[in-house]
């Protein structure tokens, strides 16, 4: 499908962001595609080019464009919400595992693209539901990963854990991590989980710092259903998706997480592949 | 389906062996049940019981019967080959995530299972080629994993590795560990990898003491081919299935590995779930 | 040296604690040691057994008894600070590395203990400073470990570590730890550090989830001054002190650490050695 | 003290190993010191140029100059063996913890060296004896590590291993490294211990992918005496001492490890210091 209309999200700190938004929008206008850009480049506003609070850049555009790195990625996501949407991420400085496109490269594939030159590849997401005395006091979505946390004041935390309804074991953590295979290269992994491919239909729940040697990584089957019980704690505890937002967790509180029905979809126009980006961001092969 | 002739492959070493066979051989005739042994018990062959060599006990029966360790399993579904012969496992000591089964529990279940009250579970298993010069000189089957591993003598060896035909990285290492799901509880996890639930669809691809430390854990698309080459070693190198079969590798030869077509069936009766033998094994819940 | 005054330091909120008190401080008293205990048992003062203020029990006391788990010796042992009074855990419930002694030894070797038949084992101690604009603003004392800790809401930090003055390495992570011996088989050891034998001059400095996978544990000689300055954060930091005290920190703010002059010293009397102690708390050599 | 006397033990398969003799022996030959080199290099032999076999070049020599890798720095330790003979390691290729000097900086380094301008650098090393029936049977000695590691084509083998006489745990594992500081960096590093100073008294215990999962890296006093007894083994088991000798394991057989009175003596003049050699080599600082 060609592209006639582009919301570009962006990360308005980026030092890159400010010269990059000068030269794309006009790039854009010159192929006939109205453009939406958040009101912080209000200058380049005009005929075909709307400035708009951040949260409303994407309505009503057909591609979503983000700017910045994976953390600017998932909250595009964010953005994108449950429309079908698709995203295409640019990095503005180091390859992301989201964001493989560099500024050097993005006309080029840009021009492809929206002559309808590409691919959709898609992301499962997970949802998250935060339980208060049974009941759902707050719904999420994540890209990456949901992650129960404790503070840093905080001593070690009491999680029990069931998958389907069944408790499946006690963790005494730090806290946990229940990724997708998106965000496995994540925070998943510096917590000592493995590496999925993006497209395997499975759920990482990794625990963050196990005071039990054996707690390790589990990958579970997709259509599971995660439940994890905050039974005891010693201070704060936080519930955060995809590392960008915070919720406060109390003893009781339950955090079910499962697959969500739609997912992310990606531009991908014959951009690096998944292990091309792996073996540079780990410096795979080096000496 | 009910069950009229059972073959049963027992660890002959283990000192729990004849006693179990004394009581079940005739425990399943009084049932009218056709058995197949090994020829070690030669003296419990009789009137619907026949003694004949290992590699032929399963011919003709309808279910194995696996008495012994996770070990014995693993030779148990080698001897099953390619038909469709479920297996029930029993463990003679410690409880397996193959062999669940106790001896106290297996006249209970196994009334039920005579009488076709049990279900099937299907597990992937891995093929292997072995490669030299681009012909195979090697084809195997593994239900836990295929390992490529350096002499005690040699040092480490270089490994590349590819999926799909396409190159992922090199391994410095003692050695890789390709694993499914079921083999994800067994060297896998000791080498570092992940658990996997035993239904899922993937891979697990493991490096054995990696030297680059940036060499982890990868779990993959169930359709992926997996090929490893030897590209250097200073010393022996060996490729075993299961643990139990091992095959000379040189320099140059190459491992394919992909997820066979057909599964092993196992045989379950309402036994205990995987995560109940998950936290056994691993003492999870202990203090 | 024969006990004849002894203050003892407990964890009020354990269940166990007033029914122990109850029975103990008569206990010495018969056999003519003077006692002070926190004001919260102030019902059981009376002659020669004076209740004040926690933070005043150990004033002019011989011997620190500390009723509780391994974090009520971490307290006992701040409360000891500078001076040689010597400490003996005393476990409420688990088994504890600074708290060996159960309930049900205790008068056993307390009767032996009195009577001065005791050793005095010593663990090193780390001090810690806390640097604003080159100026020392903090000094903290640590017998486990030193802890740098992004918040719950806070995404990775930057810390650059120096080891006598010399840069050593950039940390992407949730935070570093800097371990005695002693802590070395407690937040340390969840991170993935090594285990130390207690009486091992040394300091361990472990990454939490570090980003980078090459950033492992790294053990320094006992003389090194280990200095982290937070380069950047993106969000709350923290540092604690035995899992206890924590303070803020600020990006530009330094942390320097190195053994204390003052050892810590632990009454020992015959008890459990490490490795027992070890063995039980691990579950080595369970199947 | 000035040099006078140098053997020179090569990496003789090294493609860079012959032209690097062809310059370097001339230039020591210009300066007045006597050299002995292996009888491969016997064309260069002459007149203060004598060529022996490898195992007598270091006799009656001053310095030894390791031109190699740190495998050949290792074995040139060997033939150093108890003499106080110090070692200078040269790297033909990759930079080595303890070969940190390059081919485009020896000339430099080895000017000053000659006349006296360089430090000793002690670096402990492990005495190693192989028991059977409580006799010793064989001796050794490591710089590096004394590995205990089963054949490839056999299974999981247990260990029992002693500290000072006393059990400290089972091992049911690949194997196990006993290794000293310097070597912490090499096969330990890869199964998953911590690196050390070189310059720490200690010694490291680490499991190669040992089963239970709460068997872990252990770092114990200098004065320790470790024993490993063999308790069953499933095929071959091998002791290596730095990787480079084995010996062959029965059941029952006990290896006892000690950190041995004579150290390993480095040559250095203001080369990299550990931590410069660590970040390159772990390519810390990258992104």
């Amino acid at each position: 499908m060609k592209i006639s209309k582009v919301g570009i999200i962006t990360k308005v700190t980026s030092p890159h962001a400010l010269e990059t938004m000068s030269a794309l929008v006009p790039w854009l206008r010159q192929r006939g595609i109205s453009v939406r850009i958040q009101d912080e480049y209000g200058h380049l506003a005009g005929d075909g080019v709307q400035a708009v609070p951040r949260s409303r850049v994407l309505e009503g555009t057909e591609m979503a464009l983000s700017l910045g790195g994976d953390g600017t990625f998932l909250s595009t996501a964010r953005l994108v919400g449950d429309t079908d949407q698709p995203i295409l991420g640019v990095n503005l400085g180091f390859l992301g595992f989201l964001t493989e496109l560099s500024l050097d490269e993005i006309y080029e594939y840009l021009g492809r693209i929206i002559e309808g030159d590409y691919e959709i590849e898609e992301r499962v997401r997970l949802e998250a539901r935060h339980l208060k005395n049974g009941e759902v006091v707050g719904s999420f979505q994540a890209l990456n990963d949901v992650v129960i946390h404790k503070g840093a004041l905080a001593r070690i935390i009491d999680l029990e854990t069931f998958i389907d309804g069944k408790k499946v074991t006690n963790h005494r953590a730090d806290g946990l991590i229940i990724s997708t295979p998106t965000g496995s290269t994540g925070y998943s992994l510096a917590a000592g989980g493995p590496i999925l491919e993006p497209s395997l239909d499975a759920i990482v729940i990794t625990p963050i710092c196990p005071h039990p040697l054996s707690d390790r990584p589990l990958v579970v089957l997709p259509d599971r259903q995660i439940e994890a019980h905050l039974v005891s704690d010693s201070g704060e505890v936080y519930l955060t998706l995809d590392g960008q937002r915070g919720v406060g967790l109390q003893r009781g509180d339950r955090i079910r997480v499962y697959l969500s029905e739609k997912p992310v979809r990606l531009v991908r126009a014959g951009m690096k592949s998944f292990y091309e980006v792996l073996s540079t961001k780990l410096q795979w092969g080096h000496r």
